[in-house]
Parts: C-alpha cells; sequence; structure tokens
C-alpha cells in the first residue's frame, strides 16, 4: 500500500504526538512548526507551563510506547488541596482508590521528549521557526514564512493535518473558504490567567505540600498551584477581566496586587517574594472554547488537537483531550481502506461528540469553581460522593472520576452520567429525600435509581 | 442636548427602520447602503421574498406610526394549512383567538416603505450603492466602495450602527480587532433553501387557499408557501444539501426536481410550470445562525438586527426580531444620559437574553417540523395543546404563541415557559397520567402544576 506523504502544521504536544504515531503507521511525516525548537530556546515565560496529565493521556502514550520516560517527568497528584482563607487547608481526594491521581508534568519536557521520539524515526522531518500563513485545501498547499529570513514559500503534501493550536491557519483557511459550510464558535470566558511561580526553598524544597493540586477558590476568582520537579510550584491566577472588586482592569500597580494577594491568598503571598514583577511582566492569557465543523475538507486537510477544539483548562483535560485525538483517530484509521474522505468523516464522528463535551464540562467547571464555597447544597452533594467513593468506589464513579480516571468510555458518556448524577443528587437533598438514619448504601441505591430515572426520560423526551 | 451625527450601515428593515427612529429622535442620520435602491431595482430574485409579520414586528411600526401604511401590504394567515402527501389537507390554527393571526407582507415592499419614511425626514440622507469595507473601531470611521465608480473612500461620524446583515462588515472588524475579547458563533444547518413560486391563475386569483401559511412536512425535507398581494404565493423548498434520499447534490437535472415534486408535493407541483427552470435559475440559500458578543465597541459602535443574531426562518420570526431590536434600543435610550457606552451596555443586557433564545426556538422548530409526523407523542401533545387553546385560550398559550402573539414577554421568557410545557405535557403523557376521563379543566390544571414543578425545580438546581 501507499505510504502517502503526510504534512503537519504544528509540532506542539498533539503534532509530535501524532508524527510519531503516523511514522509508526509507515508514512511520510514533515512537520512544520512556527516557533524555534523548545528544546534549544526558553520560549515557556507566561506560557502555562504545567499541565495534568490522567489516564486518557497516558493511554496515548502508551500506544506509542514511552510509558516509561514519561512517568519519569510526572509528579503524582493524589487530590486537591483547598486553600480557604482563615481557615485549615484541607485535602479533597481525586478518588476513593489509591491508584487514581492525576500528574503534574511540564509541558515543555512532554513536549521536547515526543518531538526526540518523532525526530528518531527515519521517515520524519521537522522544521521549526516555519510560520504558516494559510493553507489552499484543495491543492493541499501551504504557504510558510520562515521567521529568520522571512522569506515565504510554498509545499505541497498528500495530506495535511492541522494540529497548530487555537489559532490555527488551517482552521483559518477553511473559515475564509466559501465553497463548504464551516460551522465555527469561539467563545471567551470573563476572566483571564496570569502564570506566577512560588521556587523552592534554600534547600530546593518545595515549599508547599507536593502531592496535590493546590487551590485557592475565591468565589469571583481563584488561584491554583502545580508542583514541577525542580521544586518549585507553578501558580496560575484566574480572575476577571472587569467584574468584581479586584480585576485585571484595576490591579494596575505592584502595591495593588500584592495588597489583593495579602488579603486573600495570604499563605501563598509569604511564598512569593517576585508577586509584582512577574504579574507586570508575564502577559494575560485569555480563556477561550474553540468548537467547529467540518474537521476535513476535501479529504485532504484535517483538523487535532486544539486546532479543532480548544478548550478551557478546569477540567485539566485539553492536553489529554488532544492526546486522546490520536487514539481515536489510530483507531479511525484501522479501517481506512485508501479513502482518506471515508477516515476523516468517520474519525469526527468517533470524536466531535466527546470533544464538544469536554469543552461543555470545562466551563461548567469554571463556574462550578466559582460558585461551589458559597452553595451549602453543593457542599452536601461532595460529602455524600466522597463517601461513596471512599467506601464503595467501583459501585459509585462522580463525573471527575469519569471523565478523568475512566478511559474506556467517552467524554460524552462520562458528562450524561455525570449530570445525571449530580441532578439525582441536588433532587433528593432538595426534596430530603436522603436522611442521616440511613446506610451508605441504602443512599446510593437512592442515587442510582433517580440517576436511572433521569437518563430514561432523557431519553423519552427526545422524541 | 448635542445631537450626533450618526452613521447606519445597511439600509435593509432593520436599518432602515433604525434611521426613521432615530431621526424622529433628533438626531442626524446618514445611511450607506450596498445595494441598489430597491424602490427602482428588481433585487428579489431567489431572495426570500415574503415574511411573516407578527405582533413583535407591528409593536416596533406601531412606535414610529406607520400601522396603518403597513396593514395595507398585509395578508393575514390564521394557520398553518397542512398538506400531508396522500391525505386531505387540514387548517391548524395558530390560536385559539380570532385576533391572533400573523402576516405574509413582501420583503422589497416593506422595506421600501420604511424608507420612504425615512427619506421624507429632513435630517436623513440614504447612498446606496457604497458598500462598507470594514470600520475602524475606535476612529469611529468607516470605509466604503462606490459600486459603479469603485472608488474607495472613508467616513467618519459620532457613532456607527450595524445593520447590515448576516454577513456585516462592522461584525467582520470587531472580529479581527484583537483590542477586546469577541465571542462569535456561525452554525450552519444541513439544509439549505430554494426560492419558488406558484403563479395566479389565468383570472389573477390564488391558487391555493389564501389566509393560511402553507406546509408541506415531509420529515426530512419540507415546502412553504405564502402568498402574495398579487395573487401569487412565494415557496420555498428546505432540502438536505447531501444527506437522505433526495437532496441538493443529487438533485441535478429538471427530470429530477420535478420527479422529486411529483412524488412528494403533487398538489403544489400541479401548480408549478416553471419548476425545472426556476430550481436551476435561483440560487440555493443557505441556513445559518450567528450570535456574538459584545455587541458594541469603544461606546461608539453598535450591531443591531441580523447583524448581531442572524437566525434561521423556522419561526417566522427573523425580521420581527430585528423590528424588536429597536424597540428596546429606544427604551435603552430613553436613560441615556449622554453616555452612549452605557446606553449600548444597557441595551445588549435587555435584549442579549431574548436574541439568543428565539435563535434557539427557531433551530427547535426545525427538528421540530422535520420530525414531528413521525413522533406520535408529539401529535397527542399537539392535540391537547389545540383543545386548550380553543377551550381556554386565556388560561393556556402554546410555545408558539407565547412567541408569536404574547409581545409584552421577552423571548427568553417565552422560551422558558413553552419549553417548561412542552416537557410537562410530554411526561405526563408518557406516564400515562391524562385519560380521557378527566375533563379538559382538569387536565389543564395537571398541565400547569406539572410545569410550575419543573421550573422550579430549574431554579432550584441552578445553585
Amino acid at each position: 500500500m501507499k505510504k502517502e506523504n503526510i504534512m503537519i502544521i504544528g509540532a506542539g504536544p498533539c503534532g509530535s504526538l501524532l508524527a510519531l504515531r503516523l511514522a509508526q503507521l509507515g508514512y511520510n511525516i514533515t512537520v512544520y512548526e512556527k516557533r524555534p525548537d523548545l528544546r534549544n530556546t526558553d520560549i515557556s515565560a507566561g506560557k502555562s507551563i504545567n499541565l495534568a496529565l490522567s489516564d486518557r493521556g497516558l493511554k496515548a502514550m502508551q500506544m506509542v510506547g514511552v510509558t516509561d520516560k514519561v512517568k519519569e517527568l510526572c509528579i503524582p497528584m493524589n487530590g486537591r488541596m483547598i486553600h480557604p482563607n482563615q481557615e485549615e487547608n484541607f485535602l479533597s481526594p481525586y478518588s476513593g482508590l489509591e491508584e487514581e491521581y492525576i500528574n503534574s508534568i511540564s509541558r515543555t519536557d512532554l513536549n521536547a521528549l515526543l518531538i526526540d521520539e518523532a525526530e528518531k524515526m527515519p521517515n520524519v522531518s521537522i522544521h521549526f521557526n516555519q510560520e504558516c500563513l494559510s493553507v489552499d485545501l484543495e491543492k493541499t498547499q501551504a504557504s510558510f514564512q520562515d521567521y529568520q529570513t522571512k522569506e515565504t514559500y510554498h509545499k505541497t503534501a498528500d495530506l495535511i493535518f492541522g494540529t497548530d493550536g487555537a489559532g490555527s491557519a488551517l482552521r483559518k483557511s477553511m473559515m475564509d473558504s466559501h465553497e463548504f459550510l464551516f460551522s465555527y464558535s469561539q467563545d471567551y470566558l470573563t476572566h483571564g490567567y496570569k502564570e506566577l511561580s512560588i521556587e523552592p526553598n534554600a534547600k530546593g524544597e518545595f515549599q508547599l505540600y507536593k502531592n496535590a493540586l493546590h487551590i485557592w477558590p475565591r468565589k469571583e476568582n481563584m488561584l491554583i498551584a502545580l508542583p514541577n520537579l525542580d521544586g518549585s510550584f507553578t501558580v496560575t491566577l484566574f480572575l476577571a477581566y472587569k467584574t468584581g472588586e479586584h480585576n485585571f482592569n484595576n490591579l494596575t500597580t505592584p502595591e495593588k496586587v500584592e495588597s489583593y494577594f495579602k488579603e486573600f491568598y495570604p499563605d501563598a503571598f509569604a511564598l512569593m517574594p517576585n508577586l509584582g514583577k512577574e504579574f507586570f511582566e508575564n502577559p494575560t492569557g485569555t480563556l477561550g472554547t474553540v468548537k467547529c465543523t467540518p474537521w476535513q475538507s476535501y479529504g485532504k486537510t484535517l483538523l487535532m488537537g486544539d486546532a479543532a477544539h480548544a478548550i478551557v483548562p478546569f477540567y485539566g483535560q485539553g492536553m489529554n483531550a488532544s492526546f486522546e485525538d490520536v487514539v481515536v483517530f489510530n483507531e479511525a484509521l484501522k479501517k481506512h481502506q485508501g479513502n482518506w474522505e471515508d477516515t476523516f468523516n468517520r474519525y469526527e464522528k468517533m470524536r466531535k461528540k466527546d470533544t464538544d463535551a469536554i469543552a461543555d464540562l470545562a466551563i461548567d467547571n469554571f463556574h462550578e469553581m466559582k460558585a461551589h464555597t458559597a452553595a451549602p447544597i453543593f457542599q452536601e452533594k461532595r460529602k455524600l460522593e466522597t463517601a461513596f467513593e471512599e467506601n464503595t468506589p467501583k459501585e459509585y464513579a462522580s463525573k471527575y472520576r469519569l471523565v478523568t480516571f475512566q478511559e474506556e468510555i467517552g467524554y460524552a458518556e462520562a458528562m450524561a452520567k455525570g449530570r445525571a448524577q449530580d441532578k439525582a443528587i441536588l433532587q433528593l437533598i432538595a426534596e430530603n429525600k436522603i436522611n442521616n438514619k440511613m446506610s451508605l448504601q441504602e443512599k446510593l441505591n437512592l442515587v442510582q435509581e433517580q440517576t436511572q430515572k433521569i437518563l430514561t426520560e432523557k431519553d423519552l423526551l427526545a422524541y
């Protein structure tokens, strides 16, 4: 069988994984990346530099045979360390099962590993500093500009994959094309983010508990921190642009920023001597969701990863979803009989419902995280779920566990079941149908019955 | 008080109404319209040339004092005349109240009337054949090209209103601006549309019942017809692009089109001798929904009408919603204290939830119209609702009546109540809680109780 020449635009985590996998399958791969080679350059400043790698992403690492190497880069996080203001911190485990945890990993290190592995293949070549300007969809021809020489030129291939992120040039070319109907959405949250840091202490030790994702929920805004291998934490502030008492619009001086942190995040503030400097040196990131369809054009080009479905970070699933794309595409490709249009359509049919679901779940979580401290009914729900998971982890999985640790089901199914469970518990609490005379098993039975009822009713009404 | 110079881009129904209203309020208005003056030109071929004007649109006509003139252009439609294939036609009234009907009106005639009225004002000037290319948002400066001379030039104003339709140049300039976060979506349906016609007979008479909106529902596809003052009907075919047995992709010859019509729409086909010709001469229209936010930039430019919220035609509310925009803007302007940014923000806050709702309702109706013939539970629901409306029209209003005839409530409220009612009735039917031993009033009480329960529960869960 003919092995096509495949061009991949973008050598981020998704593009480099895709290059590696398609090379393993024997295709000839040329990758063009806009940025310099991150293995030789510090390009991380102000970019989200560590991420949560969990089961869906790890399944993709397994597929390409790099699990052991990736594990060396991982710091397990067993739960959320919640930092209330004026109260004791507490650890809220991600799961009732010990083996279910997520991993903090450096985006740069992981990306570098995947680029290294891809470049080891004889049928992969990667060109850095080459920015894609646009793609002629019918001719499968991309135009590039060399960042250093400023020279522009065209390259053609049998197929072009766009893994060029949320600002994808391939996607823009699809949107500009009037030949086919391209449905598209970009939605920004009212909040932006700022990367900050907590350095290791003089002995090189972690200054916060190492094996957790730290969260300082403050209703309107939120701070989080993830551990790095060097003993530091990457800290991210999620802050409103202009609403509420404190926002990017009015925190305009180092003094104002410091006084805000001192009031709302005092324990973190004590560990952040460079706060004022970092806040104004690092760029403010936007939080956007991108959805679109179709992902392919003319059976010759295909969007994958953030280029097809950029999501907000509140479920820790952005990179995992992009990695899972490659696993699902690998499945679609197994049935490939030389017809790429069918393969691309099959892939989108298998995948889009799930990437739509994780996009929506991630936005839900943004609102949940902002609001949940204020809602007693939500706290009661979490208490019940935690009891189920600690005592009968195999009989009950919360929405979070379904999404994060049950990679054998898709995001869409996890969302449907997780939302029905949430609704069931909230209804039962609101109607006082759960009381303390009941055993935990009786409560669980009630929740499961009610969940099933909600799911059945939903099917019924979808006439 | 200073009366600003206001530029309006687009002299369609919304732009010409807005020009008239703002002129009545004393502002100085200059309108630029891309197309030639429709009062002197036939530009309607293949465009949707008649529309359903209902209570929300009429309220706007009342506001500017043109109701009597508009009424002369209207043909009342009291209900839907359903044309099943192989069965008797039947009239399904829009409401249990005689005074509740919608009106077929020529888009061109109505637009011409509004342009005439606007031009009568000493403080309005309208320039045709001037296409807006882009808008400099901060400078409030628009660039135009003259269609005839091809000359390009700039014009500035104190404020710029974009009423330039679904493909709005002002909206594109907002989208291209990276200064502020512009959330945007465009969604296409899998179907397109084609305008066709049924001419009057030799005596100049209507060949179908005059006072109805005719519908030929065929599950996947659908034909509709609205009457015109000259005795003709404008017929619109809604057809899938490529799915199902018959679609735009495979109806490639006049013979195929005729044979499709003969099989599926025989009574209409008998009245359409020019079908084959019209089908291939008229363009295929797309069916898209556009949503975006914010509608304003820098307190200087504002999107209104389709430019801000293009919707699909299945609720007959597109023009009504755009007209209602001007009514709501008029309200927002009453509180105007010289701060246009506040005024624009207040307007969007008052309005966006409602235009989002009518966009969603219109898509719901597309699916409902396609599928409802196949679903017995839906038929049973409609039968019950019709009984309520015929016997107790003041105690019950279906979703359709709430949306179409109750202009005192917004679309969002109509949607919430209408959907809860639909869900309540479907649940009651599915659970066999409605039976024939009950009086109609007992059934109505049950539906109202269940509706209230659903609405209360929804509030509860929105923690």
